[in-house]
């Protein structure tokens, strides 16, 4: 006889996994009546959402001060604390947000091509939502109503991993979106949070295929990873940015000066920042020092390699490490090349292939290396903070895509849908 | 102390992996040349492997009968043999088929939007090729060079696992494909396979993200959930149809006739084809007779529910593994329901997400199917075999997409390719 008696961790986990199947099979049975929803109907739900921010800004509040005296317990950074922080002004602005999720063009239903066959069967390939998608991110709770809105716009219901230092916050949130939506006369159910079961609700949310139709991480890198290591859905990779600027010979001064200061200065946090800037070692006499001193003078730290030290010697020496490193602060790897070969092998080796960018007046070297390096995004003499759905003109963003499946580069509402062939015949059978 | 005696497997194991590795390498590096190939050198390296195909074919039909032999003896069944076979008249319809592929729309380098952005930026998203595609198939050889020659018109390169059954023909259809590439002056490295490296081989496809982009398996159920499980590279899912079509009250008799004969006859061993029939409970006594009269004259062995068996005796009854069954032969599950949304609640338990259709003359559930039923083709009033990329007009057919994300339904040329953001701008900072 074998020992018939229940292993309670087997039981716990078993329960586990009933509840949070439970509560995903209820956002797919939402995200039924989602995609069936009108326009009209989904920015009546984004209108209550934006109302009831407002009124419950006491409550939200309250719960996020609990979030931060916690995060100050446990020793979070003074730059996380920032991030998690809830007032009545960002909430407020949260709710603008939502409201200019309104004003964007409903995906849904967009008739993507079509033709008639020559038997006269009509084939045609109309937008549809993708169904559930998942959501996993960290400290910053506005990402639970943003992703919310959008998702909601495009007739998908959403399920949210937030991360434990923001959970008192994003349950409160979480709790005003499905009042809202309810209180519409779409299903609340839209909108379920795996936060409240922790690493495993992660977990379970990440192989979740029957109930998930796609999962979007946001954060640093070692949470993509994570996830991409994890999940059996199929994931949309996000983020991570080491992102470059080459100085060509040619490359004009004061625009060298300008994009390398915007790229690296005016938001060191965002994917889209400076992290390496490459010269060429016919222009770095030329370009390094007032480049490099404009950088110094905004507080830029510059980790040069040797060549760069030689000519701007408060440089930090350079490690194997920075190259890799997306320094997200006021930090800059600079190194000298000595051709566009090298500029490009370099970025070969180290992009993360989110965006890249060359200034030069060289023709032929800007469409090489528009044609050559493989990002979503690469400019000519553009700064690389465009990379960006707001300048991109879409309004709203739901991440930036580093993948090449699916999305790739800023994503929009249609970046949350798909497509389905609808094929009318009159009694076609196929010869 | 520890015992610091190497561990053989451990060896064995990082030895397969530096290998692997350095033949991904060389597919990524080759992918990198194909990317910038015109039109031009592509089809002139399509037009070398169809001729090098005829040209060797004493050679392909000689491995071929040695995995025949083998085959024979390890016990596959007539099916997969016929499956396996290549001779003549087989390599030259492979040919032909790269030969119609030349024929075929490049799609790199299409513009898929474009605007100037307020500021006078110009972002142009253009289509790129994906790069190194890996393949994961089964027993049929000439997807083998099929996949090779899609990929390689869309600029990608590949990485292939063929099975084992097809072990000896695959490496010699490889090495034609690489001499036919390399002889038109583009990398014969475009074409690799992983085949001499068995499981573990496929298992090391599966997980280099580094060097691979997208994974396609095409097989049996089993083989995609395999995938799916193990894969780190993203996947795009193909083929398992659990395809359903659905009788409803006002259905025409002839249409029913003829639909559900074309859909389960013509070809049961494909994807498209019919697995499982739905009829009205009001139209039963006046649709089944002739439907099913007319199935059993070609063969049909007809699984029927209780409802089914007391309209038609001969059928035999069905078990719940039925509904769930691509049975990829001539069996086919019927069953009586009494209401649209009892067939709608059954098409979402059991479909597969390929291809579903309604018979009807009804305006109002022929939209509400349209609208409801989530798959990659629905259909009014047509056979299920009309979900087909030739039947589509996109000439060839990589797979039929059953996922949401990047492509969905019959997979052509585009689906092998990504898109990046070129932007060009004037010394332009973001404000």
């Amino acid at each position: 006889m074998t020992d018939v008696r229940p292993d309670p961790a087997i039981d716990l986990e078993s329960n586990l996994a009933s509840v949070l199947d439970g509560r995903l099979a209820t956002a797919k049975e939402a995200s039924r009546r989602l995609a069936r929803a009108t326009t009209a109907e989904k920015d009546a739900a984004l209108t209550a959402i934006a109302e009831r921010l407002r009124a419950r800004v006491d409550e939200i509040v309250a719960a996020n001060a609990a979030d931060l005296d916690a995060g100050r317990r446990s020793g979070l950074s003074t730059g996380l604390l920032d991030r998690l922080t809830l007032d009545e002004r960002r909430i407020g602005a949260i709710a603008d947000a939502v409201l200019d999720v309104v004003a964007l063009t409903d995906p849904v239903g967009e008739t993507v091509s079509g033709r008639t066959l020559p038997n006269g069967v009509r084939i045609e390939q109309v937008r549809v939502p993708l169904g559930v998608v998942g959501a996993i991110y960290e400290a910053r709770p506005n990402v639970t109503v943003d992703i919310a809105a959008l998702a909601l716009k495009s007739g998908n219901a959403v399920a949210l991993r937030g991360g434990s230092a923001a959970e008192r916050t994003n349950a409160v949130l979480v709790e005003v979106l499905r009042d809202a939506i309810s209180s519409s006369g779409l299903p609340g159910d839209a909108v379920q949070t795996v936060d409240d079961y922790g690493r495993e609700g992660a977990r379970h949310l990440m192989r979740a295929r029957d109930h998930v139709d796609v999962l979007i991480p946001r954060g640093s890198a070692a949470l993509i990873r994570a996830v991409v290591d994890e999940a059996t859905v199929p994931v949309i990779e996000t983020g991570a940015g080491v992102v470059h600027m080459f100085l060509d010979a040619s490359a004009r001064e004061d625009w060298s000066v300008d994009l390398v200061h915007n790229a690296k200065v005016q938001r060191p946090s965002v994917c889209n920042a400076l992290e390496t800037l490459l010269v060429h070692s016919d222009a770095a006499a030329r370009l390094l020092p007032p480049v490099l001193d404009r950088l110094e003078a905004s507080g830029v730290t510059v980790h040069g390699d040797e060549r760069v030290r030689e000519l701007h010697p408060s440089a930090v020496p350079t490690t194997e490490e920075d190259w890799a490193t997306e320094h997200m602060s006021l930090d800059l790897s600079v190194g000298i090349v000595d051709s566009l070969d090298e500029a490009l092998d370099h970025i070969r080796r180290y992009s993360t292939k989110h965006t890249e960018s060359i200034i030069t007046n060289d023709l032929g070297n800007a469409e090489r290396f528009l044609e050559e390096v493989d990002a979503a995004a690469v400019m000519v003499n553009a700064s690389t903070r465009f990379t960006d759905g707001a300048e991109f003109g879409f309004g709203a963003e739901v991440g930036i895509s580093t993948q090449k499946l699916h999305a790739r580069g800023p994503m929009g509402l249609p970046e949350l849908t798909s497509t389905k062939w609808i094929v009318r015949g009159a009694g076609h059978a196929r010869a």
